[in-house]
């Protein structure tokens, strides 16, 4: 892993090099069988661990191996993110704004080539609730996450608070699963709509520039009802 | 379940009673534990069936139990849809047609009520290649969905082949994680971002027009790399 940010120092200890190992054969097993289906043991058998309590040694809970995994994510994007932030020239622009949500995403994942697991891992965290607010406190709430959200909510005045929420939580649907399925598409050899990750980060942009900037239809709905043409 | 589109005859035979009991309990477990990881045996226990064999002697592959979920879904979904088409007044409007994409499913999950697991499994089988074929054969091949997509499209001309492609995968994941995760919300006692499955349904249409309304941003880069900004 290219380290952009400065961050886990390289050629450490053993234990660094095992928590490593560990990390890497979590980041796979937890991409191929799921979080929920893949036990300390086999994660320690895969990284080579003949001592079955390595990774409860290492990590204790499971929510410390998916903290780990997701820091190894945010290690790399917020490296690339800040750069992009502090070279955009123009902050008028959402879509520049819209970039750096995207493309430190994107640039990490076209880095670490094929097969990788981290967006899987990522999406799979996402689906967890109790997983997911690791994701928020890890990634979402980084320095540079900060500045780009604050610089694009600029750009968006006056959105209904439940509009900006629903929006916000579509945006990370379309981007986590958007990445995950490339990445299976681009592992299991399938077929992939863009053929490079550049290609990928610009569809996704043009559609969350279009996804914030769609106009709002306001509900008079309050109940629980189907819309007239679904009554039967 | 309320009977739309008059299939899957009611009051029926034993059997049929065993077949429904076991989808209903395949449903909960897979929603709950992931497709991939529950077995023949635990679905016949959860279903009430002694025999370890009942699931496998009236269903075989899970393969078959996938598309007897996803056809429950499609049976409530494609009368409504073809209700809501019948019903269009104006064939010229694109949030017309996207709302025959959405609202048949938010109606479908609004009707079922709390606790559902419909949204969850079709969420899952989708991120499975293998089943994901499923769901393409079994609910978006079918005639409400082709009128659905042609009327669309005709409003649509002239994206570049890769634009559509990724646009219409955009738009699955968009749909399908979203109607997943209010699921589970409201399951769980989560936070929703809308209070309604209607406000969900209005606030997918806006965004869905706004993805495929959204300017192309064409891209000049052919090889895998980076954008300048994350150049390192």
């Amino acid at each position: 892993m290219v380290n952009v940010a400065g961050r886990s120092p390289r050629g450490s200890s053993r234990a660094h090099e095992t928590r490593e190992a560990i990390v890497d054969a979590a980041e796979r097993l937890f991409a191929e069988h799921g979080v929920g289906d893949v036990s300390n043991r086999q994660i320690g058998q895969a990284a080579g661990q003949a001592n079955n309590f390595a990774v409860g040694y290492h990590f204790g809970a499971k929510a410390d191996l998916v903290r780990a995994i997701v820091r190894r994510y945010t290690t790399e994007t917020e490296g690339r993110r800040l750069r992009m932030l502090d070279e955009m020239t123009d902050s008028g622009d959402l879509r520049a704004w819209v970039s750096c949500l995207v493309r430190p995403a994107t640039g990490h994942l076209d880095a670490l080539g094929v097969p990788s697991w981290r967006a899987r891992c990522l999406a799979q965290f996402n689906t967890v609730p109790a997983l997911r607010q690791i994701i928020v406190d890890e990634s979402v709430a980084t320095p540079s996450m900060r500045r780009t959200l604050d610089g694009m909510f600029r750009l968006l005045p006056g959105l209904p608070p439940e509009v900006h929420a629903g929006r916000g939580d579509m945006s990370r649907l379309l981007v986590v699963h958007t990445l995950a399925e490339r990445e299976r598409a681009l592992h299991e050899g399938g077929p992939t709509p863009r053929t490079t990750w550049e290609a990928t980060a610009l569809g996704l942009i043009d559609a969350l520039a279009g996804l914030w900037l769609a106009p709002v239809t306001t509900s008079t709905v309050t109940t629980r009802t189907d819309p007239p043409a679904c009554v039967d």
